[in-house]
């Protein structure tokens, strides 16, 4: 049997998505900014997939979504943007994130930092959550953003973006969020918080690869990271890609829906704290940050004496996908910063697996998974040389 | 009858190319970068790709070819890295370019400007081609980088980039050509050329839209524009769109074998001259910058009296999809800043018209096509009240 529990690395296209882009290759190729028919035959559905999208944040009308290719370019373009007008261009200095973000953020920030921006990269509590009191302290008469991620990529943790939005409002500071661990996950709401930015991948919703968006509330704008042609009213030039628009649109909806989001919070939840308690039966083994407040599909597992990386390789060898934290850092064997972020111990970093669901997984296939871990922990933990020397972490979490 | 003639604008995805993609959407949809089976699943394809990319431009092993969502995102990531390194950090202060330059250069450029950097925008001559020799008269100590497109997208015209690259070798200068009107067109080797960034879009040579690649010589860098993940070895972070990076390897081994560039050579050509002849036959009609030296696919027609639009209209109703000129500019009426560049009047760069051929175009398209263009100029002319009064530039070139 094969299990797919990598769905925060990235998800299969939902069959539905990939036949509502199947016109848009062949039969349906014009450019959409060409005036003739092969051009506006394209923007029908153009238009349909730009409601799904607008719908599925609840953005309002007057508000932009830029349709980009990723949500790492979504995010370089609000941090670079800003950086643009408001720094280079402008009399601020300073961004406040978190030390847990995606590495599109910090990546953009460190390069930042090289071109002499101050950032301040607040640390998480023992739960792995950023406290909204942080960015309180931490905001300045100079600060031109704030970018504190919607949940974690790796525990599945919700930060408190409503409160932060409030205290960012109040401050009269810009504030990014990238949702792109919580769109499909738990309910997303511009209107309901105070966001300015936000950010997503179509392909971490059952959308394809390729295609993200960056929503824009009114009022704000953005130097443009993809100068040329006028697509996006400007705000991202390149010739829209209909059939990734076309795709995320209907993915966003099927994701987003009350129906989607009510399965997430019932099914998937069950399933997942199914695998997770299943685990937890083993001994000494946690919920690194603990249980509260997490995306429904996540859970990010630490078990005492056995490497992440070992643990992969052989449920990869049964068939089973999981992760040891981001893919995108995930060739590089250093200890994950976000579980550094916590204040954990080095063992404790490098002995997390991340399983992530989705609504394609299947109650067997958990079944399937359950046996696998718990054989896997067993060949595991005979080999391992560090397992007697249980580090206090662990002991003090047991 | 339908008759696409916009092939400058986008092209159909070549069904081979589509059957290629397919299985990376539902079937093989694992992130590259992650450690399991669902990823390295996808491995042996990509790298079929990228062999055929590195085939496509004659790419040597050293050289990088970094995977992006178009020409204009890899525009911009030369421009900007350049700008980064060279100038904001570094002791360049000049860019030289030409004034027919795609949006994607032009619009980059204004923004460096805007940012304080001299920029140089050379004329071309009469025939609409850049002379190298311009180049060399502008090329200066300070200068950063020399960016000159490789074939001009509204009227073909193939650009001296071996010499151009060969005056920026000697001045030690970075050359980049945006050579996406030339890939499946001519001839493109960059071992032929001194050529050191080269960038292209897979949707212009019968690939995907949303993606594209930028070729890096060996020994230069860039700071990357989407900074985040590891992928493309730190040069373009983002999870790798795998559908799309295999159809557009197989797209560039389809368009770039010898037997496609000797159809396009062959075949393309002679049903391109023979549409632009039979168009040349109805009297006072020209090709802007006359028939030498360009790609094969490609005609910009003036016929005197007759308003582009109303041209692009009228065979818009009888199924013919043709253009006024570039479609990432095409929503702006505005005079036609390339014909513009040619030093002709306004009523010139009004009454443009742009075909462009692909493999797909049939000769009895080719026969209706003449037959619709025909009967579109006897009505439109009736209807001109324009077309009385001659301009100097069309009397002077019949």
């Amino acid at each position: 049997m094969e299990v797919y529990l990598d769905n925060n690395a990235t998800t299969m296209v939902d069959p539905k998505v990939f036949e509502e882009m199947k016109p848009f290759f062949i039969e349906k190729y014009g450019n959409p900014n060409s005036l003739h028919r092969f051009g506006a035959g394209t923007h029908p559905k153009m238009l349909e997939a730009l409601n799904y999208l607008y719908e599925g944040i609840n953005a309002a009308d007057e508000d932009d979504i830029v349709i980009t290719a990723n949500a790492t370019e979504s995010i370089n373009s609000v941090i670079k943007g800003i950086w643009v007008d408001k720094i280079l261009n402008g009399d601020k200095k300073h961004i406040i994130t978190s030390e847990v973000e995606h590495p599109a953020v910090t990546a953009a920030c460190k390069f930042l930092e090289s071109q002499g921006v101050a950032v301040t990269y607040l640390p998480v509590n023992e739960q792995g959550v950023l406290e909204a009191s942080a960015v309180k302290e931490y905001i300045k008469e100079d600060t031109a953003l704030v970018s504190i991620m919607w949940a974690n990529n790796e525990t599945g943790k919700i930060f408190p973006i409503k409160e932060i939005g409030q205290i960012c409002k109040a401050a009269g500071v810009p504030f990014h969020t990238d949702a792109t661990q919580a769109i499909g996950k738990v309910k997303v709401d511009v209107q309901d918080t105070n966001v300015d930015y936000l950010t997503f991948s179509a392909h971490k919703f059952h959308g394809p690869k390729g295609v993200g968006g960056t929503y824009i509330r009114k009022g704000y704008t953005l130097t443009p990271l993809l100068h040329g042609g006028e697509q996006m009213g400007g705000l991202r030039a390149g010739t829209v890609d209909v059939a990734s628009m076309v795709g995320m649109g209907l993915a966003m909806k099927l994701a987003t829906s009350p129906i989607a989001l009510a399965h997430e919070e019932g099914h998937i939840k069950r399933l997942r704290d199914k695998l997770e308690n299943a685990i937890l039966e083993i001994p000494e083994t946690i919920v690194i940050g603990g249980k509260e407040n997490r995306t429904p599909n996540t859970t990010l597992i630490s078990i005492r004496g056995v490497e992440g990386e070992s643990m992969l390789w052989d449920l990869n060898q049964n068939g089973v996908g999981a992760s040891t934290g981001s893919a995108c850092a995930s060739e590089d064997l250093e200890a994950n910063p976000v579980m550094n972020a916590f204040g954990s111990d080095s063992e404790l970093a490098h002995t997390g697996v991340r399983l992530s669901l989705s609504r394609f997984n299947t109650e067997e296939q958990i079944d399937y998974a359950i046996n696998v871990i718990k054989n896997a922990v067993e060949r595991l933990r005979g080999l391992s040389s560090s397992y007697a020397y249980a580090p206090e972490s662990h002991k003090s979490a047991l």
